[in-house]
């Protein structure tokens, strides 16, 4: 399987050695990944017959640029050199994500999947912005969309609602996807402190980034829940549809208040179809201590599916950082050398 | 997509209904279905260009014995005649689970699949008792075994394992995979009932069986993760490997010990990776508060998969009743039709 890797940043570093790791598993799914073109934004290396991982891993731990790589490879090497070429099966796209433009992580799908090439991707931007021009590409050349990644990681979401749910009316998503904002909700009760200070050990920890807007704010959950509902439920939402409100609202004694009664505040995405009309939210609700999203602790997600015939089922978990995150991209990747399409 | 029915109780008569229910939602996954035979233990019918359904849901509604159905099809037509003719897609195996022989439908699924037919069964004997076997005589003939209905009907528990932690070694599988049994411990602690009532009351519902032995003893748990275990750990364990306890023998006392310190029984079903091994178990365990499984009530079930890479996750849910056993089957279909290969 010839891939090519765009977007080199901690996940494709992860997802690199991961390949290289799990050889041996890789070759039990008759799947031989050759990696030909690794790319960033600042350049790009290529070998026709596939990069020594070995090499260019030891490399790349030393903290060298990767365009400097030229024991084997060719240097300089861009995305539209790869578009000229079409010689991999795969682009794995996970460059940094717009939540505005899906740029250039749109681009680079569009023009992958019209060549004929399978895309996965880790990046939530183009999938909020264009899913169904996407999947209508894809379609008319034949070829997958793995987007596993962009709704949770390593928690089974996306794809447990397609495969799961297969032949079942979804009626509603509820879910807790953000693990940021479960963390520093979970600090308060445990610490009795205010959301500040909680919201600082989150950053310290490498939980939080520096402007945590999109997290605390609820754009994060708010993304991963459009991406879920238009697709699960067949809906064309966007962000202006949702009632969006994050935890920078909550404080210690509203979390003591809830406490004292065995109540737990958690920032809830929730689509509801109702009278034929599917609405959303974003918000801190109030879970009781005998909802299976009580227990959902520190970085967990969790997702709530209902549905018609199959019922309701929620799954709670998935790791948390980079190596899960690049297990989930490896996980569609296997997949759709299974032959499942999540795209038909 | 050419259909036979092989076994029609009360699920298999869901299913027809579901089928001819859902034939929009069918179509939109390009499947029209054509049930060509319904067999049973007492005889069966057989129309080339599909049964009307309509006709024969009206019919078997009024309590009729299919043999009699005559106004579209032949009668007396055996399994026999089916494999002969060898003129459907796809054999639905549902005869009534034997689990010492397998039998009759390890022959059913093993004449299928060597015939080159694609087979769904909801029969944990066969699976239980030859998995390898068949799996082996499906790859040869390039045919699917979808098994999703074996391992607790609507709750995802083998596809999720094979789909969601593709890639990823598994290292512990841990369910609560009887709702029988849950239902029963439930009802001992919300009504402050003795185990003999609990089950005359689970009886009486229909939950348990008149004899019970499978359930609460828990073979049925056992029979559900030896299959989960085998295949997703790729281990080669029997019912005689299993360290195994029912839960006839808590009383109420010990119930409401446990509830004084917050805590609950739960048949819990239970195989470890450790130092290369694989432990099985199924028996009553103590489950806290703050474990998710703590929640898992009435007639739910629960399975929770630990990885390698891909971190834990636990999943909790999925209707009971013959409906969702149905849709279960119907998603296994509609998952092979898409291209997904559960076997390769």
């Amino acid at each position: 399987m010839d891939i090519a890797i765009v977007g080199y940043g901690f996940v494709g570093q992860a997802l690199v050695q991961l390949i290289y790791d799990t050889k041996d598993r890789l070759r039990n799914e008759d799947i031989d990944p050759n990696i030909k073109y690794v790319i960033n934004s600042k350049g790009g290396i290529y070998n026709p017959n596939g990069i020594n991982l070995k090499n260019f891993i030891k490399f790349t731990n030393m903290d060298k640029d990767i365009n400097l790589y030229n024991e084997d490879s060719t240097i300089n090497v861009t995305f539209t050199d790869l578009i000229r070429e079409k010689d991999v099966d795969i682009v794995i796209e996970m460059t940094p994500t717009n939540l505005n433009t899906g740029e250039p992580g749109l681009s680079h799908i569009t023009k992958s999947l019209s060549n004929g090439i399978h895309v996965i991707t880790a990046n939530k931007g183009p999938i909020l912005l264009a899913y169904d021009e996407l999947y209508k590409i894809a379609k008319e050349n034949n070829v997958q969309l793995g987007i596993g990644c962009t709704t949770g990681g390593a928690l089974p979401s996306i794809n447990s609602g397609i495969v799961e749910l297969a032949g079942s009316k979804i009626t509603s998503i509820v879910g807790i996807l953000n693990g940021t904002t479960n963390f520093i909700l979970e600090e308060m009760e445990k610490n009795g402190i205010e959301y500040r200070e909680a919201l600082k050990k989150a950053q310290k920890l490498g939980i939080a980034e520096s402007d945590p807007t999109l997290d605390v704010k609820g754009f994060d959950t708010a993304s991963k829940l459009l991406i879920l509902t238009n697709i699960l439920m067949k809906t064309n939402k966007s962000i202006e549809d949702i009632q969006l409100r994050g935890i920078d609202s909550i404080n210690l004694s509203d979390i003591k208040e809830m406490a004292s009664i065995n109540k737990r505040y958690k920032l809830i995405g929730k689509s509801i179809l109702s009278k034929g009309q599917v609405q959303i939210s974003v918000k801190p609700e109030i879970i009781d201590a005998n909802d299976s999203f009580y227990n959902v602790s520190g970085k967990d997600k969790a997702v709530q599916y209902s549905s018609d015939t199959l019922g309701d089922f929620t799954i709670i978990g998935g790791a948390s950082g980079v190596v899960a995150a690049a297990a989930s991209i490896l996980r569609d990747l296997i997949n759709i050398n299974r032959g499942y399409q999540y795209i038909k």
